[in-house]
């Protein structure tokens, strides 16, 4: 699906926003970029925000107009605050990244970004099946264009993270990683209360709540082997001590 | 919750950075920023970056130890990539501002983002209840700091609106903009049908296929009473044309 996205960039300004979207792009594994009448690249600025995504910037697709951007693409979706001079069919980056995967025969698509300035003009956002809105603070809406293209790209990879989980390598679990058993944690229980008996802090004639305390402690801590060996380990220098001081 | 979130920069080299993550911030309604030793801050780099979020920039404090910085935290998040060497408790953006969300008592939370070089150290990492990793392209982890700030800030803000939705100014919707009734929707079907016969391009002998087809075209549209009308003006000055032609 990733390879099947434009992000189609129009009438960028500042050479460094492209460098930046091309990075923000790669990061999330997008490759495909077209920009559309750039003011000015490819440029030096560019390649130094875009901090190794050269490759993007390399194949990067440059031409005149919106038109001949999204040419070849079956849907075109346009990024947009709400607007409410011409409601047209406006949806979430969630949303959009859910139907973009659900809709494989509508494929190549192309998202567009406008000016840093004043985004999409009317005419380019009438070219659009959908307006995508990224929910900002709307008392501050000035989202970078490329936070934008980061976000956008971001829920595209998670969906597509979702068809195509990573397969990672297991991890070698040592033994002393491994969660433990019950009985081992009970184990660690017995030792401490028969510890505290000895120090005199655990009253064993009312021992409800500090056992119980001490239990949800030992639950929700998820101790693992290594973690209990530790503590049994601590146990057993205090009664070793306590021995030794008494005798 | 959004207010009870701290944004921790730690050893920040690139004070653009800072004021492009008070950006990311601001657009998602955080504010808390916290820079703990900023190689160089405050810094006129920083506010043209910071693009109009000065107030947060403005409000941010600045310490010299990541422990001065969540002093007072109840929880504490450090990004990170996997760390294979010493595993942590691990999650996913979207699982942490669910957490975060669901646990009222844990606030206020500190997020810890490290050095554009090389993350945060080990001993940084240690400090954290939990570790986030943004699931980036494994073979081009290169997130800028922002684009980072920005998508955790992101996450959070999305949890934040689904328990407090915008209260939108109700669409005043013109009659034009209603969905068309079925009887509309039918009423602009058996006039296209008819004109269609006129014309010679329906057969109403063998109606199935097309009819069908034009119907699916309909209800896929969901035409509005607007474009109902148009369509049926269309469809009279066909009729009205091709009477003044034949007569």
């Amino acid at each position: 699906m990733l390879d099947q996205i434009k992000i189609v960039l129009c009438f960028t300004s500042h050479p460094g926003n492209i460098g930046a979207a091309a990075r923000a792009m790669k990061t999330m594994g997008l490759s495909q970029l077209v920009l559309v009448g750039p003011k000015n690249f490819p440029c030096e600025e560019a390649l130094v925000r875009s901090s190794g995504a050269l490759d993007i910037l390399d194949n990067a697709v440059v031409v005149d107009s919106v038109e001949d951007a999204i040419e070849d693409c079956r849907l075109v979706i346009g990024t947009s605050s709400r607007n409410r001079a011409l409601p047209w069919p406006l949806i979430e980056p969630r949303e959009m990244a859910k139907f973009i995967d659900g809709k494989p025969e509508s494929r190549p698509v192309a998202i567009l970004f406008g000016r840093e300035s004043v985004g999409l003009l009317n005419e380019e956002l009438q070219l659009c099946h959908y307006h995508v809105n990224i929910p900002a603070n709307p008392e501050y809406m000035s989202l970078n264009l490329a936070s934008a293209v980061q976000i956008i790209s971001y829920e595209l990879r998670l969906k597509h993270l979702e068809k195509n989980p990573i397969a990672e390598e297991p991890l070698e679990l040592k033994d002393s990683e491994l969660i433990a058993t019950s009985e081992q944690v009970d184990g660690l229980y017995q030792h401490l209360e028969q510890t505290m008996v000895n120090t005199e802090f655990f009253d064993p004639e009312n021992p409800k709540l500090l056992s119980a305390r001490i239990r949800r402690l030992f639950a929700k801590s998820h101790l693992n082997q290594g973690e209990v060996n530790i503590l049994r380990g601590f146990l057993s220098s205090i009664e070793k001590y306590i021995k030794r001081k008494t005798n």
